[in-house]
């Protein structure tokens, strides 16, 4: 497993791979792997014959008021992860390669990005969007993973590659959950054992819902306040949003027709957290 | 010499040539070519196995009161020129394949784009950057061939080729003129006989800041103060700018210290021209 810091020499290196006709399976994250990461990393592995995965505390997608500077960087416990899943390549610049001096261009999915999520995280997806184009511009990669536990995210650099024309196959994985309910998530580390039992209200709240779609329920409004209530009757656990949305192109749904989106976002404590199901008609 | 229409089969086309090592040229368009094309679609003939030149007059860079509808496209000619150069493949997309239904991506270069012409050109400059990106998406070129006569740009292309890490080289090459010192555009068409002439002024007004230089004026007050003074005596021309800026953060300049570019644009009847110099010191 090769450690690469500087974008040009990584560029420099995958269009050489690229020549030579390889496959690129490429895994952005922010470190502080966990068993998600983990799924997209053995995916990527198994259908590339290279594998590159970033650790990078993007900070362009922090307000400033979130948690930039204590978002956890446990760099030896990833790097050994990678290691063990057959990584071949981890790139792992620094932020002032990665922003240099005068830097002013942005990427931003318009509509998207203003809704759910971000209506509280101003910024955010203009700053995720931009660094997928870096990141993408530097790995040349045949396919990229992502969680589907981050949706919008998802539904957002979809629209990108497709609206910008990037010559890359997006693969969106399952969430990966632990074993009550609670959706894997590398801000989980702030929950303390108390927190951590309050959140699982947040899963508990998307079975829920599954189960009523399942019983024939398809009013979108009946479903969502169900999930409101449910999640608001824990004191501890101050929800965001919760919305039933197309999952494309984020629009609230009035009657649940296709696939539909329930996604959430809570504050416990400190700690915000999100999560979300496709609420799927048969 | 091949005409393609479909962003996905000329991409196709392009990933192959380039796992055959290839390397690709391209030159972006928006047709009526005239010589200051030529001589980009010729450097980039001589530098590059495989030539490539699309020709899109791309609707995102125009605001509605602008030229658009009456832009314009001497197809058969273009073509023609294209083929006596030996241009290897036309990109000639529709806007329909280009900006398909839920569009909503937007690449922006902050700062550069709201400077001289993005002060009257409102969004223009966010057009320009987002058709260039996904162009470089679709084609992968090795090089890709820009003129200097639109130097702002240049200066934009070059900064988001940077900041986005694109793996493109950008070559910038000489303004081409014709015999009085107009600086060709596919717009001097929108000019009759004494427009043309009057039009003359501005090329006029750029040497005479030359030759101040060469003098030894370093004061941009000064130069840029005589160059309006010198346009605005022709009556038929309105000045919307003449400006003495760095060639790459395109600020204004208060003392001439290293090559700086003396930009100007102005209106002759309905038509708006743009002429430049870069003021070197030896």
């Amino acid at each position: 497993m090769k450690i690469i810091r500087r974008p040009q020499e990584l560029q420099k290196l995958m269009l050489e791979l690229k020549r030579r006709n390889k496959t690129i399976g490429f895994v952005p994250t922010m470190g502080a792997l966990h068993a998600g990461h983990m799924s997209l990393i053995q995916a990527a592995r198994k259908e590339n014959s290279i594998l590159v995965v970033s650790i990078f505390v993007n900070p362009s997608q922090f307000s400033p008021n979130e948690d930039l500077n204590r978002y956890p960087r446990p760099l030896k416990q990833d790097l050994a992860l990678c290691r063990g899943c057959g990584v071949d390549f981890i790139f792992l610049p620094s932020p002032e390669d990665m922003y240099p001096e005068g830097f002013t261009t942005y990427v931003t999915v318009e509509g998207l990005s203003g809704l759910l999520c971000g209506r509280s995280r101003r910024n955010h997806f203009r700053g995720v969007a931009t660094i997928v184009a870096k990141l993408f511009n530097i790995v040349c990669p045949s396919s990229a993973y992502f969680g589907q536990k981050d949706a919008q995210q998802a539904a957002i650099i979809k629209r990108m590659i497709k609206d910008l024309n990037m010559p890359v196959k997006l693969k969106v994985l399952p969430i990966i959950r632990g074993s009550g309910g609670l959706a894997l998530s590398s801000r989980n580390i702030y929950l303390n054992q108390a927190e951590k039992e309050d959140a699982l209200v947040l899963s508990q709240a998307l079975r829920l819902a599954e189960q009523a779609v399942k019983k024939g329920q398809r009013t979108a409004g009946t479903i969502v306040n169900s999930v409101k209530k449910f999640i608001q009757k824990k004191r501890t656990v101050t929800l965001d949003y919760a919305a039933l949305v197309d999952p494309d192109d984020l629009l609230p749904v009035k009657t649940i027709r296709r696939d539909s989106l329930l996604a959430l976002a809570a504050r416990i404590h400190r700690t915000r957290l999100i999560d979300n199901t496709v609420l799927k008609l048969k």
